[in-house]
């Protein structure tokens, strides 16, 4: 078995159970988080698992995975099921499962893409170009941060004496350190690449987690093979905190100025 | 049995079928979409099924509705499973079928509240007052759309001959017509009124229909009791039309200046 040559791909691999439509995986200590393995690689996986299937059509449109329970280091199995195949759609519900036990849902719409009337009426935020960006990242203890090249134009991760922040805004140039291209499933990684917004308006780091993620996407597989392992100009925002929830919806961009994801969550916090 | 006095009570009516976590529930005319219900409706009866769950904790905070294939008018049976059940956040897998098909499902995440720092750092949208805005709606074939009283601020539904528009934002004061007070099934109904945003960018109607709806809840119940019957300002834009699909992203505010809900979808249209 050949192992595959980027942390990115090593952590996606899925291997047959012999069962239908359930794939084996294992979680990587190169992409772990403070508590269990990073969300954007849990979903990354739940979306492969679909992309994987053998009765799949189509590429992903629209995701959405819940985080109902941490994910625990070690093997997890992930079941995909095609709710309903139409001509040009194909819905499924993906599940995350260890010792029987559900810890994240997904459900997924794929669709063949045609070709209709096309507008990208949103405006990439403004940035200067990478190489004008120092290279910063998160807290050394976040492994899976190492993964990627951060160069915070906006709202990088306040830092020991961190005043609050009035926006709630984070921008910033990413790309996968080690030169992978992205694909669906790194555009679905990536699209929990932000650390939470309550940090930054409260000028410190405090329990938060990440309950539901939908990420659509706008770009098709042609248009991300033409992105590579290029810079990808990543924006989130927060609008609304209150009592013990806040949202942020973000938007990934390519370094040619097209909209690849956008992308929303729901976020539990204490603070 | 009483008959509830409001049309969108009647329609969410839901009856046990003697399986657990199994609700029946019936279309109505007056929520009718041109084929089948309008889907606000079905996102707020599968929220409903599971508001009425004994095992049920908490009000919701996400919803994720996933349109599969269209709804037959008639019953329709709804099946709530919680997925997980945490200290203060509870997932639910719920499902809708007619004749043992699954037409749509859902996951929802319910949670308890709890006090912690609050702040909205959305503006809400500039409107004038109810009161100046002239009373308008959607074409009279669109029978859902004769419950609620709309009054276009901005962006209202292109007539004949109309010409593309350049922005796709929409922005309308809507309340129900008969009076019902706001709860988060009203709130996820209203999620989906605006008219499909490819119309207003092309100055004309087409085939379009949501694949899947996200909803999320920054208003907990007490803070809906006080909204009541009054107006809701529901703004919503698009950020890409491409290949088959464009994203929605909208809000709804209470007139007292309140973010209640932030909403999104992804659309499926011909144009």
């Amino acid at each position: 078995m050949l192992v595959p040559a980027h942390p990115f791909d090593r952590a996606l691999e899925l291997e047959p159970t012999g069962r239908p439509g359930v794939l084996r995986g294992h979680t990587t200590p190169d992409w772990a988080n403070m508590v269990g393995p990073f969300g954007g690689m849990t979903a990354a996986l739940l979306l492969r698992a679909v992309e994987e299937h053998p009765e799949r059509i189509g590429e992903p449109t629209a995701l959405t995975v819940n985080f109902a329970a941490p994910v625990a280091d070690g093997p997890f199995d992930i079941a995909a099921n095609a709710v309903r195949t139409n001509r040009t759609t194909q819905h499924w519900l993906v599940e995350l499962s260890q010792n029987g036990a559900v810890t994240t849902n997904a459900t997924a719409v794929f669709g063949i893409r045609r070709e209709t009337w096309e507008n990208t009426e949103q405006a990439p935020p403004r940035a200067p170009a990478p190489a004008h960006v120092a290279e910063s990242g998160l807290p050394d203890m976040i492994a899976w941060a190492r993964n990627y090249e951060m160069r915070y134009v906006e709202g990088a991760v306040p830092g020991v004496g961190a005043e609050p922040e009035s926006s709630s805004v984070t921008t910033l140039w990413a790309r996968d350190r080690h030169g992978r291209a992205v694909d669906f499933a790194a555009l679905t990684a990536m699209s929990d690449i932000f650390y939470p917004r309550v940090f930054l308006r409260r000028g410190a780091m405090s329990p938060a987690g990440t309950i539901s993620l939908t990420t659509y996407f706008h770009a098709d597989g042609a248009q991300l093979a033409a992105v590579g392992d290029d810079y990808v100009l990543a924006t989130a925002r927060a609008h609304r905190f209150s009592r013990g929830y806040f949202d942020q919806s973000a938007e990934l961009w390519s370094y040619s100025g097209e909209l690849l994801v956008t992308t929303h969550q729901m976020v539990y916090f204490k603070a």
